[in-house]
């Protein structure tokens, strides 16, 4: 993806990415080896790294005089998007007896919740270093918000009563928040007018949906590099995700038992996940889903259409295109 | 325990503290009822809730105008107890294999990972919310060691070459640093002289190290309540605590070779327990680990001696005595 919007983005920010990377390693030193490592894994495991981009994006269209807080505050929601995927990560008992673990990475169980600890931990040591009760403020209640979507997501697996409406409860919490917030912050260190940051705020926030949704659908349909086969993750685990819930509430009787079967009483065996794809492929859900990031992504573009035209700007639209239309 | 010193301090503190439960209550509010299940629990739970009473304790020991500041501080450190608490129960693949899911919780493994992830949110909001940039760069810097400290402790497991040097910079992180900044962050909001805040920094620094070497001595001792029986949860564990690194040290090779199969290759059988109190009480460990905590309990007694006499100093110095010697 050398020539694809995140790139350009990346290259348009290399200084203070730069920066970002050095922040990331620095507040990562630790005498016990595990931290570090970890450190490393992160700045080199070549992740997209939207939300830290954005962070220092926001600052740029704010017409920040100095990028430092803005890769400080980047590095911060780099921390707090690698601490929820590691707690992610977290194998339940009954993963493990679906023989689920290798969800589950190398370091166990218990590290990677400690060492997402500690990396929560350290997000707010730099956002302290930011010496700004309003960035504090709006990160802190990210995370919360973050957490508390998390814990709705669980609640709502294997639920097939599941609404439309309470899925993007979710993904406004679990995803579009930190989305949200690192426009945000990137723009309040900016000190552009509060209608501004309102403005990348938004932005921050309908990409966020965009791009949960984009997720939701490609875990359902088919991608190149996998041979055409979807990954199902969501289906194996009983996720009632947008596409899912659209083909349920389409579905006729047979259809019905099926999803019984396989998501509430999450009883699967070979070959349901194609069957899954063919009826959401029924009821073109994966679409619609699509469609609904597509309209959420021109929400984000429309937010920031009163910023004047430039390189930054330009970027930031190509970014919803390719966020939108990615195939992986 | 209705007229132990941590009773008769809480009695003294009774209004801050009923603060600190509104604040508790009102912070985990939420759609999702498993959160608020967990606020409920927290403050019905009958913990002792050492951690919030020294920061109110600090804070009037300070001379503090108003309350409010230490009470709100009080329930973000209560958080930041009950998150490590609730990640300390997440249970490992290994421990599922030797059939020790007990140790979990009826949520499952994920949900105290995120209802954690949560309170730790709420406490930096609390913070956040006291606006001083001082106290949260002091409970970020506690809470980056509590986790590093729990990293090193899962380093040290089944480790038999651990040192007591390294014992004790485990347990100054993952526990001594919260006590420290409980009572750091209330001398700071009291506004008392920089001097008596590390005065009562320093008080908290050795009761946490007493605390947790007393806790460490207990679960290889008889308790009264246990019918003589020790809890033996650290043994099972395979941790390196004090009374175990003082008795490896000291043991003869037949001695060592059953520390090597029970500890380092936590192969045990039945009735391995009482041979391992056995040899602890050959080398008169579990009675050098608390000799340990008692002198660190002399420390902070002697750490807050220039504080003119008062009743709160009073239930300060008790409760050291009451930490030190208590059997449970």
């Amino acid at each position: 993806m050398s020539d694809s919007p995140v790139s350009k983005l990346l290259n348009h920010l290399l200084k203070p990415m730069a920066r970002v990377d050095d922040l990331i390693l620095q507040h990562m030193q630790s005498e016990i080896p595990l931290i570090p490592e970890i450190g490393k894994h992160i700045v080199s495991s070549g992740g997209k790294r939207v939300r830290p981009l954005i962070t220092l994006a926001a600052a740029e269209l704010g017409s920040a005089k100095d990028m430092e807080k803005a890769s400080q505050l980047a590095a911060a929601v780099e921390f707090i998007h690698t601490a929820t995927l590691l707690h992610d990560d977290v194998v339940d008992e009954s993963d493990l007896r679906r023989g689920n673990a290798s969800a589950n990475n190398v370091w166990g169980n218990k590290a990677p919740v400690l060492v997402g600890d500690f990396l929560f931990s350290k997000a707010f040591k730099l956002m302290v270093g930011v010496s700004r009760l309003d960035v504090l403020s709006v990160l802190s209640s990210a995370s919360a918000r973050i957490a508390e979507g998390e814990v709705h997501q669980l609640r709502t697996t294997r639920d097939l009563t599941t609404t439309t409406e309470e899925y993007e409860i979710v993904i406004a919490s679990k995803t579009a928040a930190l989305f949200e917030a690192a426009m945000e912050v990137g723009g309040l260190v900016s000190d552009t007018s509060l209608d501004r940051v309102n403005a990348l705020k938004a932005y921050g926030y309908e990409l966020g949906l965009a791009f949960q949704m984009v997720d939701d659908a490609l875990d359902y349909s088919a991608r190149p590099q996998d041979m055409g086969k979807a990954t199902g993750d969501d289906f194996r685990e009983g996720k009632l995700t947008l596409p899912l819930i659209l083909a349920f509430e389409a579905s006729n009787s047979e259809q019905k038992s099926f999803w019984r079967r396989t998501i509430r009483d999450l009883k699967q065996k070979d070959g349901d996940l194609e069957v899954a794809v063919s009826y959401l492929s029924l009821h073109d859900s994966v679409n619609a889903t699509l469609q609904r990031a597509k309209e959420a992504g021109d929400r984000a573009k429309s937010a920031i259409s009163e910023f004047d035209d430039s390189p930054i700007k330009t970027h930031l639209i190509n970014l919803i295109d390719f966020v939108v239309n990615r195939s992986h």
